[in-house]
């Protein structure tokens, strides 16, 4: 049976190997500068935004680590890994041809398997660049939902459906040339740098790994009260959300794909504005309700604030970009405790971040694009919301694309995590939870020149 | 009273934001290209730049909690967090339009309120977000100087006032066409990208702190004598002077605001120059007189090179950043002493580090120019100093730049703190201080997995 | 006798200082723009790669200090600070001179000291940007090889002398114009990023100073079996391999030291496989072995994947990274335990890591380059390996770049560390190294408020 799923694959890796060795496109690139001399500011804009977008694998590793506890260090460095890893070897496989091939009905692309034939080209690989390091991104949102008590395994095999099927699919449907964009409302559904494709997926998906995982042992009193469990570092939190803010201003600006828009500029000071905001509110918020100043509250507002002005940052003001962080920093507090009150352990809480504030920056662009700017490729036709006289066709485009992306994510990560679950058990064994998955997992752990707490 | 005072607010904020109700200028960036088809690389250098000088904030945040007590770690994330949050909200507001808007007798600016109206444009939000940075980079300057004792309130209400008040009129007064810009001694007092804006204001406002507050308890002994309150991590603050020093190469070749200026090559040779002496004299003169390698005065060395290079970077050659660089290394390690010795309590050596480094650099650029290069955006005229046949001219416009940055900084800082302090008492409880801020003030220690020293 | 030793370094200071005296070429920029109206856009290019380059000494520091105990946290700290320190005024006073000045019969280059005279241009300063921090970057490998032993006054003069002979002499002969680069096989030997220059010399001069020094006490049982001395953070050896791998994103993109090679894209893609690939194999292999997630071995794989590919990066398909990636995070664990085995004792793994991948990345050009790319500079001749019908030239060509590198970087470090350890001792004694080096060397221990064990 295994034997015969490897031969599978291995039938399916040889026979799309095989399909690209036609010739390749322009794979120097001097075709390329001659037929557009002004491209290489744009390569280098494109590629340093990528370069940035790829830093925030560091600044998840240390904001879920942060807040997790030093006996699952370990584990999550190699998880916060790991999902790169294998991200980036299926994505260059499979992933990038599925989410940006020639697109087949609206639903998949076709084209590009292993970057070979004529996807060896430098813009190709390009575009291959900046896609994957959003599909890495998408990966590593779903570590800190689970953590502290899934198996490395699983997680292992997680990323490997998330690069293949899971962000892919839906990224063509949104970027790829996909039935979404071409919704006949609006200027159809759109998410500027990924609010829904990125953060929505990676949330949902983490909230069915949550559900079926289950709380970590000693999260819920008896009566079903949740408890703190506090994590290990908040310097760590804290440098995390400093890396992963300092990310985000490749991730949104870089999402023009061409540094001939000027636009760029606004991007970034409205990205800057929602992570500002959010973490304001969020601190503001918490502090009227216990006196106390809660950082962790305060940084996980300024991520719902990144999140949020993700969908929108192009198309607005930088009031409106004050606004929907304001809004964040309060949706991602309420969230967690919604979410708690109901039973679901989200350790770092990256539903509330990622997941939440995803849907969120999706509706807020069909009430705040305020019609000054279009999509970056053609700068046409202009994004226009409810509250700049766009009326309701933009908004019902972004709800379509909340309702798909959550039952999308959310759904085939349900199956994935259940089917996982039924075959081999995702959950580490209590012994092992209560322990810390470092030793038995990965045999060391982070810390051994500390004394440490087991809590 | 209170009542009043938030209806007076929120009357300037509806005055000042209806204000910006005209047209907007070129918010796509369509004309701008048309304008000027060589932008787009000037646009993605700014922006890069900006963004590096941003995730200085990390490395301040990591420097300074390096450098003090684990028990005050989380106040210390909060503080430098909070301290963007705030000049993010309040600079877009206000403290552009103070800094950068149309100058009122070469005192402040008058518009731009909020980004509106004709700042909705893509020029002005680039501007936006290079001025935001480094007024963020000067706030957050002051947190390590009262560090370990002052309460979080009161460093909410010090972001806000530096962000509104302090930071922009001064910075209007170099760099937003004021007076000190228009000095008739040299090319006027210039400050190439802040020593004296941004580093000599943060250090001076830190100063005025740290006398009102008084040093920490323990920090001298009965007769006088300085104590050493060793920090809680060698190692964060060496990562923290790594992440400065690298977005210190956004701060300063950035400074030129353009990358047609290719003497950015220059700049960023010299900042690296500067850095590198600095970390090595300091580190010298300290083995002389101990016979230990101490490293964080090597870091801080390092750091004194960096603010004192700021002013000075654009107009000298390699070696002269040398110099200057020998010249901060040593001064650092005096003025650390000096002010010890008058029983002023830097936990971190802010006012060591930007103050007088900050001063050095400004006054180094009149002796140390050497008439190669003029003025970022017109190319003239060539600023020289004395040892390059300048004469004494240039020397006396940056000795009255020093004297003016000194008298504002430290005069608003003390007033500020003052009239906090009559008003609601800005040190923490001794009890509090001694068990840490972290607990009373923020409800979480930092580090609850470790077994830590109380010291 | 140390007196004579001082004025005859004086006298080669003033005589070299002198020999630049002659007028400036370019310092302000203006006339290179006008020459060349496009060059803003590769200026930015290569110093923002550059700086990324330089966060790579962020990156060794905590990977380092992580891989090995909290007692010697702080003398890896100043180690790590002063070999760039010092490479950076010693590269800039002579080093640059030697590497990239004009050609004496190729073997080194006798014009630009002090970057004086002709050489206080634009151009060559961003060249001297540039090729400084390679030497930083080559330079601070070492300190991983001699960790936990080395006396700071031994790496201090170590530095020294890696900045102003090993390094640039050898860089030189591949980059400079000197004789391997005109080697008449292939195209000459080529090093695209410097796994030779930069790596490979690195990982040998550390070897050489593992072996003087000796193993480190307790790291060999009496029977000569190795025991493993766990690091003392799991998470900063993460922390630092993720910014290692930004960093590279401008080391490896940025060698083709012009944004007008679009080949820049292909440069990207093909780092992040072979870092993806290196961490799977390493990961997967020790998993085979040992039932354990190894993330040490996995944190090196990566980085062995990133050495190897640095010098065929330009010259491969993005399949040819993945091969190159997974053999390299195999070689780094047959690697480790070959040395071991060998009573050698390398405490974070930098002779494999860098020493080791660095000579295979330098084979597999001989092997994998595809002929659709040639030298930056003049984008001919392509460079063809053999399967690629290229013949054996190349790989001829390849090989011998890797004995000479072995001989000259293994040879002057031996000669280097064995004539320090005759005249001072370069070992510290053994009551400090059980103690740790940060006390005795450095006054300060790095976390003085943690409860630390003392293994």
């Amino acid at each position: 049976m295994k034997k015969r799923l490897l031969i599978l694959i291995g039938a399916l890796f040889i026979g799309l190997w095989s399909a690209g060795l036609a010739l390749a496109q322009d794979p120097g690139g001097a075709a390329t500068l001659e037929a557009n001399p002004q491209s290489p500011v744009d390569y280098v804009w494109i590629l340093v935004c990528g370069f940035l977008v790829f830093f925030m694998q560091a600044g998840f590793a240390m904001v879920e680590t942060g807040f997790c506890r030093a006996k699952n260090a370990t584990n999550l460095m190699a998880k916060n890994t790991i999902d790169f890893v294998v991200a980036s070897l299926l994505f260059m496989a499979f992933g990038f041809a599925i989410m940006m091939g020639q697109d087949y009905n609206g639903l998949f692309g076709t084209t590009g398997w292993f970057l070979r034939g004529s996807d060896y080209d430098v813009g190709r690989y390009l575009m291959f660049f900046w896609q994957l390091v959003f599909a890495g991104t998408a990966a590593t949102i779903v570590s800190g939902a689970v953590a502290e008590r899934l198996k490395f395994r699983a997680y292992f095999i997680y990323s490997a459906i998330v690069s293949l099927i899971i962000y892919p699919v839906y990224g063509h449907w949104v970027w790829g040339g996909g039935w979404l964009s071409k919704l006949p409302f609006g200027v159809g559904h759109v998410d500027f740098a990924g609010s829904g494709v990125v953060h929505t997926v990676g949330g949902f998906v983490g909230l069915a790994g949550a559900i079926i995982l289950g709380p970590r042992f000693g999260k819920f009193a008896k009566d079903g009260k949740p408890k703190a469990i506090p994590g290990h570092s908040i310097t760590l939190a804290a440098l995390g959300t400093f890396i992963l803010w300092f990310g985000w201003f490749g991730f949104n600006p870089g999402s023009t794909f061409s540094a001939h828009q000027l636009r760029i500029a606004v991007v970034a000071v409205n990205t800057n504005l929602a992570a500002a905001a959010g973490a304001f509110s969020a601190l503001v918020l918490v502090f009227l309700k216990t006196k106390k100043w809660d950082v962790g509250m305060m940084l996980n507002g300024c991520l719902a604030g990144l999140v949020a002005v993700t969908a929108p940052c192009a198309w607005i003001e930088a009031w409106a970009a004050v606004v929907i962080g304001l809004i964040a920093g309060i949706l991602v507090v309420l969230s967690v405790y919604f979410w708690e009150a109901r039973g679901i352990d989200d350790p770092v809480g990256a539903v509330s971040v990622h997941g939440i504030n995803g849907v969120w920056g999706l509706i807020s662009v069909g009430l705040f694009a305020d019609g000054t700017y279009g999509l970056a490729t053609t700068n046409e036709p202009l994004v226009r919301g409810l509250f700049y006289g766009g009326g309701v066709g933009q908004l019902i485009a972004q709800l379509i694309g909340v309702g798909t992306c959550i039952a999308w994510a959310f759904g085939l990560g349900f199956i994935m995590f259940k089917i996982m679950d039924l075959c081999f058990g995702i959950r580490v064994s209590p012994e092992e939870e209560i322990k810390g998955l470092d030793i038995p997992e990965h045999g060391t752990p982070a810390y051994p020149g500390f004394y440490t707490m087991n809590s």
